[in-house]
């Protein structure tokens, strides 16, 4: 006869194998009717549910907008994801909290960037109760340096080159016993901005086409995974700027290319595929569309004039996509008559905007 | 015995009489319990529950936004109604079409604007199969013109004064045997403007006040008869630039005054008070709390950059006003936890602006 003890024991045992039992069972009967995943990526689609599941009391279900005067000028039905209205303005955010929330228990968190998800993970870390150390180049505008500090993070100066960047952030990840947090090519990232397309999917059941910007692909990279599953036969086209086009040499020529060190007004989009996002563009992604710098800044300026939307240039990148000659003529609206695009961000200097607007 | 055909035709008489019937008592349910209606407006709030039914196929049923940021920065929580994604970018649309409805049948609508009422007068005129003619003074920006024309208006020009452009309305009027709606004083224009409280109301609880631009009053005027007789506590307040504040001045005085002609960012509200929004600006609006430019600028700038919502500055002085240190004395959060704010346009030249802001 076993004691108390050992009786209470054995009966919290079971209590805990029945409630394991029910979550596997739970789990998979969420991912059922089981479809083959894709086997050669760092991120699955059950890793976009997980993240949707896991972010959710974190971020904003953003809405989807539409806009009769896009339409006409379309010639199509266009459903805008408004990413813009997402906590700390842009997407970033969800890979953010994705990666903080399954960081080493009180492990502060590292990153290197000077814009959107320099904010985003400065904001997750503060939400999950963890220091935030953000590395950004001197040259950094100091409207964004302080929008970083405004959210608690500790910013350290580098060079404002690439490996002046990866350096520093190494050196501080080890400094602080830190966990290092890429913006784009980190899979937990990338599975947190997949959460776009588990929303924009349930939102609109008649999508035949998703327009997504490109820049370091994690984005883009999180949607197709879980979009190419959940509904196959959704074509999925990333929007690049001419000038920054890695993505779409890359794409044609097969294997991984960088890009020429040239600016664009779409600032968000000037990184790079990095190795765990360039097999998903490859294999997943239908296609990259490039646009040049006048394309995307009347976008840019047709979203602000007809939707009242202040999107940054990055997200006129794929408005700007959906307009063009290549994609109307590779996606014409009688086969493809509804097209989501993801309004990707909002964050502009727009102090300095403002005082040039009303000068 | 009655035949089968009279059977037939006195069983639709009966269902038509009991539909009637029906309707009816629809009708007064919808406006009890009765409560004194003002009666010396020559606008009621039946006017303007009628002109929601009438103008509801014609315009948006706009959203109501909040935002974290803009919440701390009042101390309380704003509820923003975002007429600047109503149909033709402002609330203007909901006054011009319920006047459209209502004209001579056949008539030619005319008025006099340069701003968001030719564009909207323009497209309820196409909407209820007008002809419109809108006069504007020859120097309004091409970019109106174009807009006005785009909605198939025809145009004439006036000299850029307040005596020209009546003139040529009126000589216009006769001219075409048209219908006259002038922007603000139109009766049934400020029941039009009114049906922005009809939707917010029903929208939002729990509001304590509502902060609503002014102009020539047409849209606090409509919204306060509803409102007041909706809500009889709810507070109204009227927001005026500082720089062209006859609606303050008037207040002040007790009797209706000019002002003198400055110029304000906010271009919209430069218009006057009239014969028809006076008595109701005087006796059921609670107060106008004036801003300076620079509280404009800064306040639209604001909106811009959290809410990313692209405002005009007219609607920018609605959100000075609630941030001013006027607002706050008179109205402090612990009194009044819950304001409304009519986000009333974004019709900014946004050619020009892009242009300054890509430059």
């Amino acid at each position: 006869m076993p004691s108390k003890a050992q009786q209470r024991y054995l009966l919290a045992s079971a209590v805990a194998g029945v409630a394991a039992a029910i979550r596997i069972i739970r789990r998979r009967n969420m991912h059922t009717p089981p479809k083959p995943l894709p086997s050669n990526f760092p991120v699955t689609p059950a890793d976009v549910v997980d993240a949707a599941n896991r972010v959710k009391p974190h971020v904003h279900r953003t809405p989807v907008l539409t806009c009769n005067g896009l339409d006409e000028l379309a010639g199509r039905s266009l459903k805008f994801k408004c990413e813009v209205f997402q906590r700390t303005g842009s997407f970033k955010i969800r890979g953010a909290t994705n990666a903080a929330l399954q960081a080493p228990e009180n492990a502060p968190l590292v990153t290197h960037s000077s814009g959107n998800h320099a904010q985003a993970l400065a904001l997750a870390a503060r939400s999950t109760g963890r220091e935030a150390h953000v590395v950004m180049p001197r040259t950094a505008p100091a409207v964004k340096r302080a929008a970083v500090e405004g959210y608690g993070a500790q910013i350290t100066l580098c060079e404002p080159t690439n490996a002046a960047r990866a350096e520093a952030a190494q050196k501080k990840t080890e400094e602080v016993a830190g966990y290092f947090v890429h913006p784009s090519n980190e899979p937990r990232v990338i599975s947190g901005q997949g959460t776009v397309a588990y929303e924009f999917l349930e939102q609109c059941a008649d999508l035949d086409a998703l327009v997504v910007p490109v820049g370091g692909g994690g984005l883009i990279g999180g949607i197709a995974v879980y979009a190419k599953w959940k509904r196959p036969s959704l074509k999925i086209i990333g929007a690049e700027p001419a000038n920054v086009d890695d993505a779409y040499r890359s794409k044609q020529k097969g294997e991984l290319v960088g890009h020429d060190d040239r600016d664009s007004v779409a600032d968000g989009l000037k990184t790079l595929l990095g190795s765990n996002t360039w097999p998903i563009v490859r294999d997943l992604v239908d296609e990259i569309i490039i646009v040049d710098e006048s394309e995307i800044k009347n976008a840019t300026a047709l979203i602000w004039g007809r939707m009242k939307l202040c999107i940054e240039p990055s997200a006129g990148v794929g408005v700007a996509c959906v307009l063009s000659e290549a994609f109307r003529a590779k996606y014409p609206a009688e086969a493809y008559p509804t097209v989501g695009v993801v309004l990707c961000g909002g964050n502009l200097d727009l102090a300095k905007a403002s005082q040039k607007l009303f000068a």
